[in-house]
């Protein structure tokens, strides 16, 4: 049977029980009695569960292994981690997530005004808070304010310009001021698709020049004692452990530098983020090559290493993990509504008495092919189609001709696949089954529930709900809802889908998308009009499940409104179109108003095509 | 002086006067003027700009071109367009495209529910309807609606599941029916980025089979009247003409095979979309090869021939153009916030009295550089640095000693370049350019405003609003206010940005994005909390300018309320920390909340770093 890499990608969290794909935690549920329950309910369409003892696994993870590494290595430092708020700014996860963390005190990054009074309301009490990204006064200003509200804050400083306005600021206001980083820029790059976040060249950080003169500066304005922190980020989903240990050993000779400086405050490394995500459903295209308890090890053991050669303190260790903390807890649901066939059965074909000769000769392939003459009979066929096509662009068959050469075609491809078994030239095969896969209609919006598959090709596994103690048949492509042809994740040679053969107008089938918590929910965007899914809070115990904070899907009358539409505007101009029109009698205006009514106020997705409920 | 490839992408529609971009129209305003008076109105940050004059003039073109090919080619069919509303659904956009439209009874096209109760709302009466994509049987019944308000509509069947529930729909409504439209799934594929909406193994459309399958079904239910239109769509943006042609020759043909099946009323042949817009900044990288007269042309003709071959009635010809419509619409500008130097004067240089041994090296390059050696000594120089920063790494050589070398090898560099001269082997001089070039930090988020920069790689032109008398002299790279490193247009070889050397402390600079009209609004991403810019639509006529339709920017807590959090939590939440902070007075409380108030009601964008209003 097919498991869908569940081993590779699944990190112990979800295991095939019954053909079904279950929560591997306590009571163990499947997740489609929890679909189905929701349906039952009334949720229809795409549907996001999130589950937040994977967030808990998480956090523990992260404190565990450091935690066991500072042991290990008799480190003095402290552990420090917080939270990313960019990689998932919704309140299911987030009011979770602090929940959670409190007794870690785990804290929050922020890299905007909107995410730092964000921050500032739902932060642990003395959990820290940094910021991190460009800031101008009113972000600085804010910042101070977080720190007069009793906040343990550090602004992390990207440029000259941002510590010359912290210094004025600081100047005015009230005593309490928050702590100051420096993000440096290290010449160690690194690994993987996000690389150039780090490096040289980057986007963030202080030359050395700009460090030495970012500490006198401080200096000379008092504002050493402030200056707690140095900051690095090498990118997200860093696939290699080797850069991290090169920046480790590079920032830890910069901070024993600044503290030689002067800065008796600098206690603290901030690693950033970029702990990586294993996304892969296949066992030869791991996403990372380092496990947690190897990470935590070199960076507990490298720091403790500079610190013992140059004789100083070993520094606090901060982390800003955010794709590694919410990746794995959502999981998106999508119901498929179709299968588009290209299933031709023998039955459909309508020869003429008199056909064209390449039909003919299509039929007489179709009659003759075996195991010895298959591949060349495909590729005979396929040759055959393609000559019917142009004959029909030119006007020389009609459009049954070109219909059964379509059906030929694919009736001997299909016979050829068959025939060639296990015997058949891999390459050859593979091709053909581009030809021959099938087409699965799914209801979500590709860009707005997988935005990083659109934009970076970013894999997220993929797997059917139930069916699993069956092989599942056919070659997959899966198509959105979106009328746009980029909404396909397409069945590929190196990366197979396969799906199982199933009636929709018979039984539902259901598709999770996994590891969707990290942010595909921000980045997601309105592609006709599709928003947010529906979402919902599994909490899972001994004795089963509670689905707590369901959100449904926006209405298309608050998805207009968002795009500052006068929703009155439209209901009235919707009523009058209809009060005028002369196509309907009064009662018929009255049924019309009132459908038109629930339509406006019920979300975009699709329900169902064929009349069965979905 | 440079022109950023204007004559390439502009279409006549901005010229370049006094050194500022105008809008060349009646009064030949400046966009700076505009944006200058916006900004002393209070709107700071990015900003979109609406210019309805260009969606009028697209719209004259695009009609003025079919009308006269239907005439010289004495063409019987009619010509019809719709606008697709997935390309921009924004009500200043949309609005201003009805009213603009009335005249030539253009309509609009919908892919989704949202998008039809939008178009039976606003669609001018008479105009046409279509309907693409995916239908569950609400779509369908909102369509039939829409037919019973009056509305001329046609839906456009993708499978022939949704042709069955048409058919049963049908049976159950009042009287007045929609059109009916078949896709039709060439075997002709399109070219360009967006080309698999093309061709035989697209998501999208019937095949031969299908289609006879299709009219089969509507005779025998009596619906073969409803059939009105076939449509095809090559994918958006055709780069190249030859393409469409083949698959008019296609379509046209289908076209008469239907009708010679009885579908007598079927009319019209539906193009799709597909015109291309030129995005291209430089000469040799033309984004198309084709005029629209050409394409107008071509179709015509095609058509006609078709008809005349098979003694058929010439089809009316419908076209979907969307991007052509909406992108040059809308101007982004954006400020211009800080310069991230990579200038390093000799006098931050603080040699020791005993440096080691490749810093007195590099001290010697820079005394010694001259034209004759200046190649290998940059060559010697960047190795230098490098082995720096190894030994700085291990420990070997301090903090001062890496700002040194740091500061020595950009003085060479830009010596050797000054040296260098035109005479340089370019290849290496641009290596080069890649190491000095200038960070522009600019108000804006890419991922808001240009996602298809970052998931396509969709260049847009850019180009200071004024200097443009002056040489700019930086090669540039724009980096956004979000903290990804994504964020970022980079100088690059092929497609090299230069801009001025401004210093922001005295002048504003703006940079302008343009072409940013279609698709770029709804697509755009709330990464890190930045959502749509500020709007205005500005009207020209032979006076002057006026600005209306002003729609400033999301507050943060209008933001945080679109993600569901309750905000009357968040704001009692922070009320309450000031209320208990220990650290602050109670004068300072009231300050620090009245601060807050502001800061939450205010939008999320940067204003400025250095306290200078920006």
């Amino acid at each position: 049977m097919m498991d869908y890499g569940i081993n590779i990608w699944g990190n112990e969290n979800f295991i095939i029980k019954n053909g079904k794909v279950c929560i591997n935690h306590e009571k163990k549920p499947a997740i489609i009695d929890i679909v189905k329950d929701l349906r039952n309910d009334g949720y229809k369409g795409p549907l996001l569960l999130r589950f937040p003892h994977l967030i808990q696994k998480q956090i523990e993870s992260i404190y565990g292994s450091f935690n066991k590494a500072r042991k290990e290595f008799n480190y003095k430092g402290k552990f420090n981690a917080v939270y990313p708020l960019k990689v998932n700014q919704y309140p299911g996860f987030v009011k979770n997530l602090v929940r959670l963390g409190k007794k870690y005190n785990y804290g929050l990054e922020a890299g905007s005004k909107a995410e730092l009074l964000l921050a500032m309301a739902f932060n642990n009490e003395d959990a820290p808070i940094t910021v991190n990204g460009f800031k101008d006064r009113e972000l600085i200003n804010i910042g101070f304010i977080a720190a007069e509200m009793g906040h343990n804050i550090t602004l992390t400083i990207e440029g000259l310009n941002e510590l010359e306005a912290i210094i004025d600021i600081a100047k005015e206001r009230f005593k309490p001021k928050p702590n100051i980083g420096l993000r440096v820029r290290l010449h160690s790059a690194g690994v993987g698709i996000w690389a150039k976040s780090g490096g040289i060249n980057s986007k963030f950080g202080l030359t050395s020049t700009e460090l030495i003169e970012a500490v006198n500066l401080l200096k000379k304005n008092k504002l050493l004692d402030q200056f707690t922190m140095i900051h690095f980020h090498l990118g997200s989903q860093i696939t290699e452990i080797h850069p991290l240990k090169k920046a480790l050993n590079e920032a830890g000779n910069i901070y024993t530098e600044l503290r030689k400086m002067g800065a008796k405050n600098l206690k603290a490394i901030n690693l950033g983020g970029g702990l990586a995500v294993e996304y892969s459903q296949f066992k030869n295209e791991n996403s990372r090559n380092y496990t947690l308890r190897e990470y935590a090890n070199d960076v507990v053991f490298i720091l403790k290493n500079i610190a013992e050669q140059k004789s100083d303190l070993e520094p606090d260790i901060f982390i800003e993990s955010g794709r590694f903390i919410a990746a794995n807890h959502a999981v998106l649901i999508a119901p498929v509504l179709e299968l588009f066939s290209q299933e031709y059965s023998e039955d459909k074909l309508l020869l003429k008495e008199k056909n064209p000769k390449l039909i003919d000769e299509l039929y007489d392939l179709f009659k003759s092919i075996k195991p010895s003459n298959a591949l060349e009979y495909l590729h005979d066929s396929i040759d055959h189609l393609e000559s019917i096509l142009t004959l029909f662009d030119l006007g020389y068959v009609d459009l049954q001709d070109r219909s059964n050469a379509e059906i030929l075609t694919h009736l001997n491809i299909k016979k050829a696949i068959l025939l060639l078994g296990d015997k058949q030239n891999p390459a050859d095969l593979l091709a053909i089954q581009d030809e021959v896969q099938e087409r699965y209609l799914v209801n979500f919006s590709l860009f707005q529930s997988l935005p990083d598959f659109w934009g970076l090709e970013q894999n997220f596994p993929i797997m059917p709900l139930d069916h699993l103690d069956k092989e599942p048949t056919r070659s997959a492509s899966i198509w959105d809802i979106t009328c746009d042809s980029d909404g396909e994740i397409s069945y590929s040679k190196d990366k197979p889908l396969f799906l199982h053969d199933i009636d929709v107008e018979k039984e539902n089938y259901f598709l999770g998308f996994f590891l969707v918590g990290a942010y595909q929910e921000v980045l997601g965007m309105k592609h006709n009009l599709f928003t947010h899914p529906t979402e919902a809070i599994i909490s899972i115990d001994e004795k089963g499940y509670e689905i707590e904070g369901i959100i449904e899907a926006q209405s298309i009358l608050d998805t207009l409104e968002d795009l500052d539409y006068d929703i009155h505007e439209i209901m009235d101009i919707l009523n009058e179109r209809i009060t005028n029109s002369k196509l309907v009698n009064e009662k018929q205006k009255k049924h019309i108003l009132g459908e038109l009514y629930l339509f406006l106020n019920d979300n975009g997705y699709l329900k169902s095509i064929d009349g069965k409920e979905d």
